[in-house]
């Protein structure tokens, strides 16, 4: 990322045919330019901040490039801290383009992605996990992901962090308090305590590194994919399942591949539902296509909905297809309740089972419960405490928590000095993921993600 | 189109990832609608207009959807002329999704495509050729299509418009004085002014009505086809006009089809540049198939240039050529001037002829101005003047006009009342170019075409 103090552009909403665009201008110099190719409509002494004024953006002859709305937001209360001015014109790719031709004839740089959040990182408005909360909220498609961003931007994630940081650092205080005392040893008592709050911060971060899965989810989403022999009623349930959320169906288009694939949400998870193949043997080869892709994105769901046709007695293939699937996550789905008069003798499976009838609905929120359970592990759906979603986060914690437990188990035994580079050690790796420490390459990383004008 | 007093709301931006989107809300409640979800971060006994204020939108249950800017105009100083609200939330669709959904809980209707420019021209604040000129601006794909729908939306065209209609009124009313004292006869001195004056508006009309094709250029750009014999020079050509145009070159993608081809803008005009197969016979279906293709965008072509290699003497071939493409706009490229020993005399072609070297790059801005003259017929690079883009503007002119023409002829000849329909029919249709008359079937058509949101 570029450290200067240059005056930076970029369109800051999607360009599109579309009612408006917003074009954001940022630095030091923001208002001098705006004023050299705004002209508002009805003059007067000074551009009051946050004040929307109708005008015209006008070229170096002063014919009109657009009729606008522009603000200028003075700094620090703005995106960046910065100096801002906002021009609000009509959503049209050549208007947009023209504008900012026009800006980089008056020396106005065009920014590069995630460069304004970048500066309100650099000038302290935000951290560098609240940075990436902007991008994952930018990116969101579910509503559990939506709200996880929007909790990571507000800080709640960084206050936890914050909270480990600030009794490492109350410890090391200690530690280091002892350590100009050499003469004297250390209280069994005060080791207890040092231990106790140590511990306290451990479990906490490793309680945090649990929600990872979780938070994969929530972001990325789960595959939960419907498996089962031909005829055991998979399709039937994909739609029910469906129709019980059709409220809220994807609208993103590009999801159904070569498999039959729906995008829905569960509990607020997007969940990408896969309909395989029934699994067979097969001498066609396009069904034999079938089946190699049902297995491979079967090996990668998160969730295999084990679909048996609980009104025939079980066959030996659907115990083989069982021994195929251990060691993944497997719900038996016993599909027919309403004709269920057979099966009722599930000795040969361990894990969830769930009774329904997809023909008539019921037994469908069961289902729907038991997959949002599972991929929520229940420690998520109602609280409010944070939760991580960055496989960075995960595994800089990770590192902070291995430091930590070295301390926890060495303490009183080793010297002060070891303990005190533990602690430090953990502290550095907390620093790392809120960005009070930081590289080049670690900011490279972390804003190369963002789109431009963000 | 609805009629109606309903609050109405709809993302005002394009919605993709990006830093920001804008949804707006119009109507009498939009304060009222916006204060119930709209929890600002410093409270203020009320929002000023045309002020934006940092702060949440929140849920029925308060829980936070996002962090966001709102701002209130009060009528009549917003968009559509009512009470505007407008909220700048982070560019998702999850979460423009969720607050729009949220917007829909509390009773503000989803806006038609259009609804908004609607509001605007219902309540007087713009007619109907400017809110179709709101429609071509945000369409606009070149410099000249954007400064042609600008002008148009700033009322330029609506003013000639209005100026005809002045004109004609006043006419009427002279004409409707003499029918209240039938007793005297039409002054031969009147009646030659009563001529002159409407003579001099039917020339306008004519004259915006020729400027039709050339607006057809300006807003949906122009084909300009590159023929000839293979190894011509035709791809040579075509790169070095690129070139030529490189600063300008489109970056919209999907132009390159089964011909190669490649968007540009010549003065401000969008050009498809088509790069067509060498024309000759061929036993190959491939290269049958690649002749066919050129010879169907050739004739649908604005403008052919019909590149001949300037080094060899003409063949048959390419008079055969020159035939085929007779009533077409030809201009004869004489390529290779570098070369040009060979080929002085051209008396088999009466049309405008450019000598070049596209190897070299000499007499390519020759061309280059003449396509721009061709397409531009002269008679709108540098002026002011006003001109028609649109269908509907040039045939209910075209209507005007005959009435208009109607008139003329028979002024001094026909019954008073009967002069006074020809002008009242004038008047007419000029009033439903404007929008002053209309039906729901126009307005249907002029607004169907609006993206949603505005």
């Amino acid at each position: 990322m570029i450290n200067d103090d240059d005056t930076i552009i970029a369109p800051a909403t999607a360009v599109n045919e579309s009612g408006l665009a917003v074009i954001r201008i940022s630095g030091k110099s923001a208002l001098l330019f705006l004023n050299k190719f705004f002209r508002p409509a009805v003059r007067s002494k000074e551009m009051k901040s946050h004040q929307l004024y109708l005008g015209h953006i006008v070229d170096h002859d002063q014919s009109v490039v657009d009729e606008v709305m522009a603000v200028y937001m003075a700094s620090p209360h703005s995106y960046t801290t910065e100096s801002v001015a906002e021009v609000h014109c009509h959503g049209s790719r050549q208007v947009v383009r023209r504008i900012i031709d026009l800006a980089g004839l008056l020396g106005i740089r065009i920014a590069q992605p995630g460069e304004f959040t970048y500066r309100a990182y650099l000038n302290g408005r935000i951290d560098l996990v609240q940075a990436e909360a902007v991008s994952r909220l930018i990116q969101s498609t579910s509503e559990l992901s939506r709200k996880s961003a929007l909790q990571q931007l507000e800080g709640h994630l960084s206050r936890e962090l914050y909270r480990y940081a600030h009794t490492i650092k109350q410890l090391l205080v200690q530690i280091e308090a002892w350590i100009d005392f050499p003469e004297e040893d250390l209280p069994e008592e005060s080791i207890g305590k040092i231990s106790l709050s140590a511990i306290g911060i451990y479990d906490a971060m490793v309680n945090l590194m649990a929600s990872y899965r979780t938070g994969q989810h929530v972001h990325e989403g789960a595959i939960v994919a419907l498996a089962g022999l031909p005829n055991a009623g998979k399709s039937s349930l994909m739609n029910a399942l469906l129709k019980q959320d059709r409220s809220i169906v994807s609208d993103i288009p590009g999801t159904t591949r070569d498999l039959i694939e729906q995008s829905t949400q569960i509990s607020g998870i997007k969940v990408r539902l896969v309909d395989t193949a029934g699994l067979r043997h097969s001498d066609d080869f396009i069904e034999q296509e079938g089946v190699r892709r049902a297995r491979n994105i079967l090996t990668t769901a998160d969730i295999i909905l084990l679909i048996m046709d609980g009104s025939v007695p079980v066959s030996d293939l659907f115990i083989d297809l069982l021994a195929e699937f251990s060691g993944l996550q497997v719900v038996l789905v016993i599909n027919k309740s309403d004709l269920c008069l057979v099966q009722d003798d599930v000795h040969f499976f361990s894990g969830p089972i769930v009774r329904l009838s997809a023909k008539y609905g019921e037994g469908l929120q069961d289902l729907v419960d038991m997959i949002s359970s599972l991929l929520l592990q229940d420690h998520l759906s109602s609280s409010e405490s944070p939760y991580i979603t960055e496989r960075r986060h995960y595994e800089t914690l990770l590192t902070a928590s291995q430091h930590l437990n070295s301390f926890i188990k060495n303490v009183g035994l080793v010297d002060l000095d070891l303990l005190s580079i533990d602690l430090r050690a953990a502290l550095d790796s907390l620093g790392q993921i809120t960005g009070v420490i930081t590289t080049d390459d670690l900011l490279n990383d972390v804003f190369s993600s963002f789109c431009i004008g963000k």
